[in-house]
């Protein structure tokens, strides 16, 4: 297993990490500052962040600065009510992918859906196969541009308790079952996301991140779950606070292979939203040196 | 499918769903009554509320209205820091097995346990296979007592959101391994408790339902999943006001051939447990009957 205890070579900081500081939004080229200060290499945004910003403007600081981007956030969102959804879904996830290769990342990150209206707190329906069977029928539509691009796409699975609202794709097992149809060659083209917050649970991962290899295993992301957990979005740990065994995870990962970055990312309304995001971002470095 | 819609006949109440009345907690008996009032034939009580009342109290209750019990809730709780939290959880859950056969109820749920310490915010460290090799060794245990007294033990396959300080079994598939191994020639003393909050994101759930087979689907509860839910644990919702598609997985069930109580299981710290009892259960009977 990689050593981290010496630098963050290895860190990558989701941007939603930092996305505020001492609970006001913080833009995008200040987060890619502070993260090239500290001799962070990489990063992983959200497309918000970066149409806020401009694509054009990121590109050049993420190239000014020599970073790389672990991952791109995100694509997905399939599932729709009717058919003109499902275009607008298609045509964005295409958009996602450009920006993708425009910002040179690794791989884009699909969350991809759960039942078409849930989010707003109102389901078109109660269908979750149907919105799986849309889910498949995405991947599959985007997996024919993306290919063309050479831009991979990594299924994110989402803790189950997403599964209404965010993402109906909720195991490791169920996300290479969805590689395994639509690429059976393992070309690399699609694979997953590990996100060690969603997985950590399950009594089949190790086999699952076998099952995957390294041609699958396209991004690591960390933090830690809490206990309590107060809020099912926006309650995220940093690495060591709470019950994750964020090293036995990682080094299941790199048994494998995997040799990418292990990507930062927390969602805390309560508590490190609500801090400087340089006292976030120092600790983020300490952690991964030494707790993950 | 059995017709739920002409009476409440084949309702049960866990008695947690009316644990307060207008926000005030109500004694077993009084729960009871108003069950019996309704023509309600079944309920699922918790230890907690029958050691209120007193054990000889409430069987002579049960007895005296002629109310069946779907379940008793519950034992499990198994990992534990030290050999002697674990002989204590031993001994509670054999005393548990014993009020479960003085209540004559169908089987004694058990939640199994997570991270020891975990539900106080203390886990006591972060090996998650530590805790489910105990909760085996506890579940195969327990057994050795439970069939001698015919109690069937029903493993409840907790929400992932639960896994650390709840219950560290979190699929159904995972709950039939278990049972598999401690029971496999399915005698009917060792099997699982369905409860749709818990599992209705699973896309191995139909699957699952059917590998069961009615020797091991020993309890059926229902409730549904709010979008958004506000709480991990006390924002579950009535049934019909959620996502789940009830009848469908009701439907997996009884096509197995399970032909027991649904019970109805609501912790809703917000909004039903704030209402006036009697107007809960009438909801209970009228959803039963129209959404279930």
């Amino acid at each position: 297993m990689r050593d981290f205890s010496q630098d963050p070579r290895w860190l990558s900081i989701n941007t939603a990490t930092v996305r505020k500081s001492r609970g006001v939004d913080l833009p995008l080229p200040q987060i890619i500052e502070a993260c090239a200060q500290r001799g962070i290499r990489a990063i992983s945004p959200w497309r918000d962040q970066v149409a806020a910003a401009g694509l054009d403007t990121i590109s050049k600081l993420v190239k000014a600065h020599g970073l790389e981007l672990s991952g791109y956030c995100r694509g997905g969102m399939f599932p729709a009510a009717d058919a003109k959804g499902l275009a607008t879904a298609r045509d964005d996830n295409r958009r996602a992918v450009d920006e993708a290769c425009e910002l040179n990342a690794k791989c884009l990150v699909l969350v991809v859906g759960g039942l078409p209206g849930a989010l707003a707190g109102k389901a078109a329906h109660k269908d979750i196969a149907l919105s799986r069977s849309q889910v498949r029928d995405g991947i599959a539509e985007l997996l024919d541009y993306s290919r063309t691009v050479r831009m991979p796409l990594a299924i994110e699975p989402l803790h189950p308790m997403y599964a209404a609202d965010r993402a109906c794709i909720n195991t490791m097992e169920q996300a290479l079952d969805v590689c395994d149809e639509l690429d059976r060659e393992r070309t690399g083209a699609l694979g997953v996301a590990v996100d060690v917050y969603h997985v950590w649970w399950d009594v089949k991962l190790q086999a699952q991140i076998e099952r995957a290899g390294q041609n699958r295993l396209l991004a690591f992301h960390v933090c830690d779950w809490l206990t309590p957990t107060t809020d099912l979005l926006n309650d995220r740990g940093m690495m060591g606070d709470g019950v994750i065994d964020i090293p036995r995870i990682r080094g299941w990962m790199e048994t494998q292979g995997f040799a990418g970055y292990s990507e930062v990312e927390i969602f805390s309304a309560a508590n490190w939203w609500q801090r400087e995001h340089g006292e976030v971002l120092d600790t983020c470095i300490q952690r991964h040196r030494t707790v993950v």
